[in-house]
Formats: structure tokens, sequence, C-alpha cells
């Protein structure tokens, strides 16, 4: 069968969901995006399935020189600049994921990047950046204030502000991953992502809204972080003080309107899932995948884990999204 | 261009080295392999790489369910018993990563599997070996002690004795990972791999000094567990008393003849490594390319660490062939 990835897009589309999304520009994007970021693994994982229940499908995004999927977004969003007429300058807000990914895409182009992120920021997310060319700013408080900052610096025209989920190009970069699990399997039950920003989430619910429409698209955010979940109950933007959750990758508090239209109109299933499911999510990921995540990566099997009749005896797969942990907070969150 | 491992091996064939392995095999054993162990990531990493002076190429053999390169090897072992007429039961000594490996293969092909481990073993590897359906046997003792009680439950031939590096499916199934980095990059200047019993290192070892045989084979084995190392040089057998590495994968005492024979058709270098080496090597793997490793997928760094002039401005390729750490070990290797 020829694979998905190489169709025209007529042939594919079903009925595509109301986003701002379009499969066209996803099968396009895979030409985009190095190839050391695209067709990563994707198995079975038996011991991991057997003790929650299900048949589970690991999609590994975490095997490249950044450990986490955003390369494929900000490949795209790059190779755009480099071949249109602006700047070729980009600057974003991150934790630490992100940024790698731009510093990483923008360097292979020649597109100069600057990176804000929040003095709390990981450490060695930060190291790396700065070793792939990148400059860092840090500022006070946490990732909304960086994106706070990152709109200013930008407020001139001379950079581009790549602002994660809102960037159409970050979210389709990610659907390319919907495309290669569904090349790889013929049937999928159920595909669990996490929900931070929204790009992830909307990219692959997107392509499996589309070509598999079946398959419940599940998206997991942290009931400490549950900004961009309350908004999806809610149908409208709901904030929240504080982001209190281990999984920084996914501890925003401010959705945007756009993104949250995008995802009610992909996402069947939201859960909020504790921080107790994730760190065991983690724990039962290294123990029995071999796989060392961060706790963002961990968010979908912590939601079977907290709502196990709902996977049972079926094909689930889930997003591994990032690996990018400190090394004591790691051993610290295995103990248990 | 026509991929190597598509091509017929006649025409492939330079002048293969005098070893036990045949490149037709090697070929035809990328067919028996699972795609979950085939075609896995690899990458440039250039932060690393600045670092160590060289363009540094990893070859990433820990994105599957068992984290780790030795399914390649177990892969064609449990096809080539599948459809011969012998026993269906196979046996093998393992410290953890060739037993998962062939609990996984003998699973998928109704092989029974038992799998007999040193008491000290890794626990987690011995956890994931019950929970892929093998029966695990421990013994006082090191390796060696469960190579040998290996050999004893299989002398009357009820049951196939799968000895790492002597049996040719485990070192030809290896050097499937010569053809892929041949396939990805049309020059590699030195290939640096972690020597234990040998198979990693013969196989794929084989394929280049066949294939591509300017580049240099270098064998990188801890100089706290040197037995194959230092057969190397005397180019006869040298046993050890101990084997005293934190790099639990490549602790053999007992060098196998044949597979010596091997290598020394393939190896140009086999240098020994501190333990120091391998630990900033872990280091700088986690801090500058996001990747947790166990401590034998770091010799290659280590070497480079060692004698950085030798590498200088070289595209050197490294293969990261496991990741089975144990959390609370790897963040007191991180210290430091």
């Amino acid at each position: 069968m020829q694979p998905l990835s190489e169709r025209p897009a007529e042939r594919l589309k079903a009925i595509e969901p109301d986003t701002r999304l379009d499969l066209g520009r996803i099968l396009k994007a895979r030409q985009e995006i190095s190839r050391v970021f695209r067709d990563t693994p994707q198995f079975d994982c038996p011991a991991l399935g057997a003790l929650l229940g299900c048949e589970l499908v690991i999609k590994l995004e975490t095997a490249n020189p950044i450990g986490c999927f955003k390369g494929r977004g900000t490949e795209v969003v790059a190779s755009r600049l480099a071949r249109s007429p602006g700047p070729k300058v980009a600057v974003c807000a991150s934790a630490g994921n992100l940024g790698q990914a731009l510093a990483y895409s923008g360097r292979a182009r020649g597109i100069g990047v600057t990176v804000i992120a929040g003095a709390s920021a990981n450490a060695a997310k930060i190291d790396r950046i700065r070793r792939l060319g990148a400059a860092v700013e840090l500022v006070e408080g946490d990732i909304e204030n960086a994106r706070e900052r990152a709109r200013e610096i930008t407020a001139d025209g001379d950079a581009f502000l790549v602002e994660d989920s809102e960037n159409l190009d970050t979210c389709e970069g990610a659907g390319t991953i919907g495309l290669e699990l569904l090349d790889g399997f013929d049937r999928i039950d159920a595909i669990l992502l996490a929900l931070g920003g929204g790009a992830l989430a909307t990219g692959v619910g997107h392509v499996f809204k589309t070509l598999s429409p079946a398959t419940e698209v599940v998206c997991v955010q942290p009931i400490g972080a549950p900004a961009m979940g309350l908004s999806w109950r809610a149908r409208s933007i709901v904030t929240t003080d504080r982001a209190d959750t281990i999984a920084d990758g996914v501890a925003g508090r401010f959705p945007i309107p756009a993104v949250l239209g995008d995802l009610l109109a992909v996402a069947d299933h939201v859960p909020l899932v504790e921080e107790e499911s994730i760190l065991a999510g983690m724990r039962m990921l290294h123990r029995h995948a071999a796989l060392v995540v961060e706790p963002s990566a961990a968010l979908g099997v912590a939601a079977i884990l907290e709502d196990p009749l709902r996977y049972r005896g079926k094909r689930v797969a889930t997003v591994i999204c990032g690996s990018n942990v400190m090394p004591e907070a790691f051993s610290a969150w295995m103990q248990g």
C-alpha cells in the first residue's frame, strides 16, 4: 500500500475537521522536516501493555539530537523563514524543548535564534540551547512571563515570533506524527496525546480525525496545570493563576483562543490526571519499556492508569514526546 | 542510489576480511529482523561534536522495546530456530540485555526461552525478561558462571544454546547496523564500537572492512574488563580473574577463540579506557545529546576523550548500544 504521506491530499481527504490546520499542508510539511526528526520508532510494547490491560503502541519522539518532538514544527518554521523575504531571526519563549528545537532548526538554515526562558527553567536544556548557537534571555517568572517578553521584543517586526501552538507550522509539523502512525498500524482505537499549548494535540488530532475518524483522540493534561483542559470543557478560555505540576513541558496558564477552537474540533476526551499517576506512568515506562521520559511524556500512560476500563483490550497509541529530565530529579521520581 | 541492503551481495563484495561472517548472510539477516529493531535513528550531533572536536554521528540502538541492540541478533536466531526442525527452546546466559532480546524474539515466534543470569545482575532487566515470558534462573557469581550453567543445561541437545558472539547469528544480526550507517552517510572516517564478547565489534567491523575499508574500526573496552582487548594485542587468548567496571554489558573474562580470530581480522585499534572516561562520556551524552545511556554505550565517547587528536576534524560514528540503567545508579554517575 502506498504510504499516506506519498498520496495526493485530494485522494485522502475524508472530511477534515473544522480547524485552522490543513491535511495537504501537513503532507507537504514532511518534506521540510530533516530525517533526524521523521520516521521515528513506533512499536508494540507487550510487557507494558499486559500490565495496562491494552495493546500499547509507543510512538517514540525522543531519539533525536534534542530529545523531543518539537523539531518537527521548528523545521517547518525555519524552512519557511529561510525561503521567505522576511526577517532571518526567530524568537520563542520556551521552558526548554521548543528552544532547543528552534536553535537546532535555525542553525541548519542560517536563521538566528533567541530563546526567552523563565529563570527556573531546566538548566540542562538551557545549556544545550546555547551550545546549539542560540542566544538565551532569562526572565523572572514562568513560561507566561517569557511569552510576554518574546512578544515585546518582536513587536517591531525585525524578528519573527514563534508562538508555540498559535503558529500553524508548529501544529502541522507535529501532525506528521499522526501520518506515520497511520502508515504503520492498520487500526488504532485511541491515541493519547500530552496537552499543553495544543500543537501536538491539535496537529495529531487533526490527522486522526481526518483519516481515521473512529480513533478516539484523547488529550491529557495534569490536574495541576489544567487551563486548556478546563477551557475545552467550558468551550471558552479559562486561565489559571498558577501551574503546579512536575510536567513543565505542558505547564501553561493562558490558552490561546484559536488553538482552543482547533482542540474543540478534534478532541474526544480531555482527562485531567493527578501528579501521582504521572509518576506511576514514568516508573512503568522505565521499568517495563526501558524508557527514560520527561513527565509530560507519561501523561498518556497516566490517563490509562486512572481509567483502565476505557482502554481495556483496545489498541492504544501514545506519543512519548520528550526525554529531557535532570538525572537527580528523575532518580527521585523513580523512588516509590 | 539503491540502498546497500537491496543490492545483490555479489555486486557489493569488495574483499571480505577473513572472518566467520559473510556479507551475503548479513544482507539476508535484515529480512529476519522485526522493524522495531531495524532502521534505527542515526544523526549528526553538532553540540557534542563541537565539544569533542570531531563530527560526531550517533547511531541509536536504544529506541526499541528492550532498550538495546541485541534484538538484531536474537531475531535472526529465533527465526532460524522457528523454521528449522531442531529444538524450539533456547537458552542464554545474560547480564540482562541478551536475555531481554531473546525473550522478546522468542515470544514473537513461539520459541521457549530460559535466561541464566548472575545473582548480581541488574534487577530491572531481570524483571523485564520475566514479563516478556521467559524463565530466569539466577546463579551465584558473574556472567562467566552463568555461561557455564547455560552450557550445562543445554548439553543434552534438548535446548539450543545461544552463546553470544560465538553464535554467528548474533554477530551477523549486529552487522546490519553497519549496513544502515553506510546507507546513510557517504563517508565515515572512524566507527567506534563497544567491545565485550565481540558480536557488535565483529559484526559491524566485518561490514565496514568489506564495504568501506578506509574506515578505521575502533573497538573500545574498559581497562577494568580488558580480556578481549588484551587478547587482540597478544593475538592469542588472555583471560582475567576479575572484571571490574561499571560497564556490565561488556564485562566478560573468557574471550572465545573463534571471535578473537574474527576481531583480529576487522579491528584496526582497540583502546582500553578508564572508568572515569566512561563516566565523563555518559555525562556528555546526557548533557549535550539528551541521551540516557548505559556505561557500555559511552565507550566510544570515552575513547575520543582519551585520544582526541586521533579523531580531530574527522567524521566519527559511534553506536549507542544500550540504555538500560537503574535510575539511582544513573543519578549517582551524573554527579561529577
